[in-house]
């Protein structure tokens, strides 16, 4: 039997390959011999580089490059067994993570280090560069990042300008002739679940800005001066970005990966789903085991379980649902590709013992499930 | 799909008929179409009569007996739906249950009632009758029984004793003259869980007398006069009873319904699944539903569930317990023929909430199961 386990993280309680690997477990007592494809999934809480790195495996490469405020500081990516596709967190290097609260400052926050990372990866022979861009502490529209690159962000006298998106209003000229030509061979995936413009009152700016520590005032000058960085991204290279669903995200870190390094953005799990083979685990399966904490009406509009169970209903492969709580009106769950769900808990009991137990729990409700299935197989 | 649900009760939560009608409930979600025979099996806690009647329906007769003190009262039985087999549940006439505390007294409490049920059925055309015998409040070595069915208990002068067990060491002679000859016609099935000896230290008195309000020397004097009567016994009949395992069950019934009826004396819930024709449903389905409130290291010593898993072993036909509370260490049930066991406890709650919520979490948890069985069959 050919079985796929690619649950979500039980929630302050297991991590994904935890729940995994319990199934699994669970799943081996009845059938020891069993095909089991253990991926376990993230719905891009934790990062894409985490989930891909948790289901696919690989590399991972620490990096010295420059943080939100242009101190060194050590950054993780990751590279897959391919050796060829490379994982990058922009929060590594240019997350609000890396800041104190005080620290925080939209104005001269830079993505720099965020474009060290895309270098290195293009250094190392990589073709493929998959962005996460989540927390970012910028609002620079990529701008750091594509100076990292090579590109010379240059005023009306043809001097660099400061980096940070309070100093955008000066750019004039953006000199892309020493700009690293390794990224004209290189696709890049941009993980993203935002569809902001990058201007105006859904823009990255009035948005975003305020949790990076900008303030009305701030704002304001930020949401102009991407404005004013839109038109000379236009007279640039041709392209008009002002408008570009996503080009907002991460303080229009999207605008800039689109428009300079051809990025395409596609929504995180969809991108981790595909980056993991998850479908051609699944066409190969006979069932397949996902799981969350919680089982409600979320779930539905939900990434990971939705996800893998519409894929799993393309090629009728059956999906079981394990989870620690099921909550009421599910109903719907049915009908997206969902075949069962089963709660891990096995009498009354309270929650924190509930997870106390929850990976005995969960071998203990896999082996079940299994039993009743290899009966009818 | 053709399908068996045969559970036991759920203690304090719902009965064995409720606990089966609830998960037929939720496999007709699944199945609309599905052949389901709902048999609710009791252990017997409640009695052959209400077991059998539930699970394979039939007719209630209501006669006026005598109570063990020999009051006028209406007693139930059961007549199957063959016309031809009672069910006699002899605590119905002779019960404790049917005594204030300070009524009960061993030494004069008399089974003259189940003789009177037993002599309605004869009079009905039954040929088989199935008599229950536990929670009687007699002592009497079913001579009250033996009396109500025309047999004569007489003293050294010819004389008629009274009843109850302490009268016995007058008895002298059994005339059978005018015994009821239809009894010849009829076989008579005892359900009867236990083997204690007629009389001595594991005998009817010593064991059971105690709880029926005798004291020290009461029991002592029913002991002999027990004794006695298995004397007399075997001089009327020619047959020793008096070491004979069960002939102590109820107050020495036990002893009266194998000499003076030719009673078989059976395990209550292999008589109950006998009845039944479980087995006859088992070996002919697809799968089988069974569950308790509660499965523990106790279910395999116990009867229902190990009862229902052995014969569906017999037949390879799978078995799934749903429960309301999965125990410790209950490896062992998988060997005895059961494949999965699933708490209907959906998230973690309490055990009121768990109860007051009982019938849809049965019905969800079946339905799961359905739901995951039709992928796969």
């Amino acid at each position: 039997m050919n079985i796929v386990i690619a649950p979500d993280s039980f929630k302050e309680c297991l991590s994904a390959m935890e729940v995994a690997a319990n199934i699994a477990i669970g799943v081996r007592k009845v059938m020891p011999a069993a095909i089991i494809h253990e991926i376990p999934i993230s719905d891009g809480g934790e990062g894409v580089l985490e989930a891909i790195m948790a289901g696919a495996g690989g590399t991972r490469v620490s990096v010295s490059v420059l943080d939100p405020l242009k101190r060194q500081i050590k950054a993780e990516y990751g590279i897959l067994n391919d050796n060829k596709t490379a994982v990058i967190e922009m929060a590594k290097a240019s997350g609000l993570e890396l800041l104190k609260e005080v620290e925080k400052n939209p104005l001269t926050t830079s993505t720099y280090g965020t474009g060290q990372l895309i270098k290195d990866a293009l250094e190392k022979g990589c073709n493929k560069i998959i962005v996460g861009i989540g927390g970012s502490a910028t609002n620079d529209g990529g701008a750091g990042m594509i100076r990292a690159l090579g590109a010379k962000f240059l005023n009306d006298k043809g001097k660099e300008i400061n980096e940070g998106g309070g100093s955008l209003n000066e750019l004039h000229t953006i000199d892309l002739s020493n700009f690293d030509n390794k990224i004209q061979h290189c696709e890049v995936v941009v993980a993203c679940d935002v569809s902001n413009p990058l201007t105006g009152i859904n823009g990255a700016s009035m948005v975003y800005g305020g949790q990076k520590g900008g303030n009305k005032e701030d704002l304001k000058l930020l949401d102009r001066n991407l404005a004013h960085y839109a038109k000379i991204i236009k007279t640039t290279v041709g392209f008009d970005i002002s408008d570009t669903p996503g080009a907002g995200a991460a303080g229009g870190t999207g605008a800039g990966l689109m428009a300079f390094l051809g990025g395409s953005l596609v929504n995180g799990i969809g991108l981790i789903l595909e980056t993991l083979k998850i479908e051609e685990y699944i066409k190969q399966a006979d069932v397949v085991f996902t799981g969350e904490g919680k089982i409600d009406e979320q779930t539905l509009h939900g990434k990971t379980i939705s996800g893998i169970a519409k894929m799993a209903k393309k090629h009728n492969v059956p999906v079981i649902v394990i989870t620690g709580k099921i909550g009421d009106n599910i109903d719907g769950i049915y009908n997206i590709g969902v075949s069962a769900v089963y709660s891990i808990v096995n009498q009354p009991m309270e929650l924190k013992e509930a997870i106390r137990q929850a990976p005995k729990l969960i071998q203990d409700c896999a082996k079940n499930i299994m039993s009743t299935i290899i009966c009818f197989n």
